[in-house]
């Protein structure tokens, strides 16, 4: 099974029509790779940039909502790597009010490769680039 | 000329990357359709909630990202009515650097017209289609 | 040991300065008091406003910052109850690196319980007040 | 008159009581430092650290609120140079829903002048010091 990380719907993150406002989504799904970095990859995501001098800026997303989450409901959001390109990687989304089977949030982000010293893009190292394949395996979809 | 919201790029918005965090610009176009209700349609945003009992979320969001923004930069967030259909309508987002004449960032979302008391999908009232349906032709684009 | 809800530093908390943006900190706060309700008072926040209508505004804040916190840090946020006043309760905060013996943020918060149906000042309801009474028993500092 | 910025509370800064999520007045105070630094000292606070390498971060704040905002209120926040010590400068705040007399915070920030490069606390340079006692100066209040 994809990874999953379970997040909490806070009481600042609903807008004035009483439920989640969307733009958040986007942040949990940051705040969700960040766990899959550290509990997947086995690398932690700040070590990304202050070690490694690597940043994953994003350069299209997608997502669409099928219903709405409200304050109280426990969120898992599921990470994916969709797809390893030249310089690009592909992480897909899908966020779940907990217990349920079916999505209420499915959406991918493609991000690119970037040298943080120099702001240009690049292909991966070979070393996050076999972390990244790796993923691919195991949900067999290569 | 289509509408243009014109906003500063704050200190607090910016990520551990130094450029902006991407769910911010989500955050941005809201503000920029926000402006447009008040300046385009005339009718402020907050009395479609709280005296139309009307609320747009999102259910369909798409954006790509060529260049990035960072502190310092003032941003155009140009907003269009892109397609009012049944009980949707389509919002255009581009994001300029000011000065620019290439957009930075471009974007849609899909919004449905929501009965705030019955939490249901309803046809935008006739006064609300009628002041979308005027952004399209002026726009050029019916 | 007074109750402490572990948090950590997100890659969008981080502002231009390469540290936490101070006002994240009061995000923190409230993050970790709605772990609180949950494991101390036996409460899940929500509920307070969602069944028992009872809302808790902040009136007064302050807090002292004695070290920042970097986007890799794990945080330590610990919550008390430090008064019970009439229609106030008073919530107290510190901040700690993991495995740090010194905070880096000691702050409170002097809060007012209203009644959300008609947004006026009340006294707490007696359950309410007894769980409040019994963390200052348990902390020794009533 | 001291300096007022005038902003416009957002559809996403509403919490799950329906007033301003309180976290977000800080974010208010540091945006109108922001306005204030451009408009009152001639100096836009993004240069501060991108040209000057000196950074401001809050060792300490305090603010009392008296009555709340709700979405759709417009927002004047007053910033003042309360006091310039050896290393640290005080700013004052109030914020006024529109038209009204009297403030519905009021709040303080102490901060202290960094060097960002070796992230150790300094004397503001002479230039800087000259800009805030001026500030005192005309608020009359040195």
């Amino acid at each position: 099974m994809a990874f999953r990380s379970k997040l909490k719907i806070r009481f600042g993150d609903i807008d004035r029509a009483g439920i989640v406002y969307y733009p958040r989504f986007l942040h949990y799904f940051h705040v969700a790779l960040e766990e899959f970095f550290a509990a997947e990859l086995g690398v932690e995501y700040h070590t990304l940039i202050d070690t490694h001098r690597i940043g994953l800026p994003t350069v299209h997303l997608e997502s669409d909502f099928s219903r709405p989450f409200s304050y109280g409901d426990n969120i898992e959001v599921e990470v994916r790597v969709l797809k390893v390109g030249g310089t690009s990687i592909t992480f897909g989304y899908r966020a779940f009010k907990e217990g349920d089977a079916v999505a209420r949030i499915v959406g991918h982000n493609v991000t690119v490769c970037l040298d943080m010293d120099r702001f240009q893009k690049i292909q991966p190292p070979q070393w996050l680039r076999q972390l990244f394949e790796k993923q691919l395996d195991l949900m067999g979809n290569k």
